[in-house]
């Protein structure tokens, strides 16, 4: 195949600005249950394209189609910089997750994944729930996930691989990877981020902690001695490594100038507001981890799953995000480039290798 | 399911006008190959959806979907209304038949085509060739009308069928089939319209027929002792029945008022300019059978050819197609309407019935 951002000859064929590179765009509707969805199939070059199932309620379909054909997109990136084995898609279904959403309508949703073929494999996401994916595995098998399939929490292999990414940063920026001693800013104690604090605690560093959620904050201080502040301010206090786990778009225009820390490498999706604020990192002299390279543990850990629960296979994949970032400091730095554009660039160079065997 | 027509709570999901009432539509890419496709399942209560392929150099990919949304909607008209066990289905490549086809186009259509796992099943339409249908079904065994699965040319089923058709008319307003010295206008000789003119002929009626290709009508003199007269004015002519087999939108407010025929029942496809065209021709008296009713011979030989070429079943159910209008036609006078209205009920009553049990 050719370079995926050869979108030139295609791009006047369809309506829409991304439509051009996907294989296939799927509006799914069922009549008995409602359903609307979109299941966007950007590339199977690496194999099956496997991607999660977003329920939200968009404002109009065309923000919809937006949205699947990006999330496609990234996941083709995402998968093949994982070195998994597999390709990109997205499904989005067109709904409130708390009115709209019926078992009915989900079980129509497997349906129509079935349909495919196994050319798309869906998973959790966003207003999604456990019992939402056994619904949907009782109409398909390209499902993971879920009871049948294994794991049905990948949080503790995301806040791994983010673990494993800022040792790596570590690395590159200090020349060893030593945490003792180091300042960590941890924006965000969900799940991953909670785990990654625990991880970063056990090797010695010194945490700094803010979350919207208080008693999160309050477990932190009390079980690692970390020091609390407010989330909005978590950005900017004297730390050697910035780790955002909240929201995205966290590194825009106005954050960028105010970060003190040398590394920026979080588990948060999509961290960068525009191209141009991973620049401006690059021309502070922070090194930034890409957010779908480090925060790739969790769809190894769903792809890689078998429902006997042995893990070692999971594991090293996702400490092997380590060395893929390694790589990518290494390059950025040779190439005077940023580390997200050598990122994109590896994914490239192995869907053109693999599409030409 | 609910009936067909109630588009009004879906209708402002999706963007396109058409798009509520479809299961799939499926947009289709090939970087390597350049094909540009859409794949349009409207319905599947019945089976999986049936419908031709065409290739076609469509101004913008807006035309594209509508011809595709408007297609794969009567395909389930028709295929219901046919008693077959198929939904409705059509697909499209947006590419000029003459330029841009290639082999390799053909196959990567019929690679997509096996990725819906059957609930599609294609075949020839405009703009494609045996040769392509043939590059198609090395992709994909959800295919109908290749070598593989018998009978290439489904035209002596349609012609059997508007014959059949032309009996029940005949029946209907005469009160009895005999066609011993009526007089029917044949506008279009073509493969379908000329072996209509030669059952006719058979039958004893007397033919006046219209191509604007001149050796099938010098044919036709020859061998039916036909009248020639001008394709535009084949609709005007002193006939007990006009068979129009030629080009669609034939029946419009120019042409309708000038009929002399007491039956329109013909091939051509979309006979109606607009639905006003049939309830001026109730009002003038003339019975006009259902086009997508009376030229399901085709579909019908495709849908149930087998590849040993025994087509006593496919025989059978387009001789039905007189019995069907004839239902048609009774029903339309009690309830003092149009057959092609009856017919769309029949077809949704159909669907109706099936999607309950």
């Amino acid at each position: 195949m050719n370079a995926l951002h050869s979108t030139i000859r295609h791009s006047a064929v369809f309506d829409h600005p991304e439509m051009g590179e996907h294989e296939n765009v799927v509006f799914v509707k069922d009549r008995d249950t409602g359903l609307s969805a979109i299941i966007a199939i950007h590339d199977t070059t690496l194999g099956p394209a496997l991607g999660g199932c977003r329920v939200w309620p968009y404002g109009n379909p065309s923000d919809a189609l937006t949205d699947a054909l990006r999330l496609s997109r990234g996941m083709t990136y995402k998968n093949a910089l994982a070195g998994l084995d597999l390709g990109g898609g997205k499904a989005v279904i067109i709904a409130d997750p708390r009115k709209d959403k019926t078992a009915a309508m989900m079980e129509a949703f497997g349906r129509h994944v079935d349909r495919l073929s196994g050319t798309y494999i869906t998973a959790e996401d966003v207003g999604v729930s456990p019992q939402d994916m056994e619904a949907v595995a009782r109409q398909t098998k390209h499902v993971r996930g879920t009871r049948a399939t294994g794991l049905g929490d990948p949080s503790p292999y995301t806040a791994l691989g983010v673990f494993e990414g800022i040792r790596a940063s570590v690395r590159h920026v200090f020349g060893n990877g030593d945490l003792e001693g180091r300042t960590v800013s941890v924006q965000g104690l969900g799940h991953v981020g909670f785990d990654v604090a625990r991880r970063l605690h056990e090797a010695g560093a010194r945490l700094i902690v803010s979350d919207i959620h208080l008693p999160a904050v309050l477990r932190a201080v009390e079980e690692f001695g970390a020091l609390a502040v407010d989330p909005a301010e978590a950005h900017m206090v004297e730390a050697d490594i910035f780790v955002p786990c909240a929201l995205g778009a966290g590194l825009n225009a106005r954050t960028v100038p105010q970060i003190r820390a040398r590394i920026v490498a979080g588990a948060a999706n999509n961290q960068l507001q525009t191209p141009a604020d991973g620049a401006a990192l690059k021309k502070r002299g922070i090194l930034y981890a890409p957010d779908y390279a480090i925060n790739a543990g969790g769809v190894i850990s769903i792809a890689l799953a078998t429902p006997g629960g042995n893990d070692a296979h999971v594991r090293e994949k996702t400490v092997a995000i380590g060395d893929t970032l390694a790589v990518i400091f290494e390059r950025a730095s040779a190439e005077e480039t940023t580390p997200e554009r050598v990122a994109d660039a590896m994914a490239e160079e192995r869907l053109e290798k693999s599409g030409k065997t």
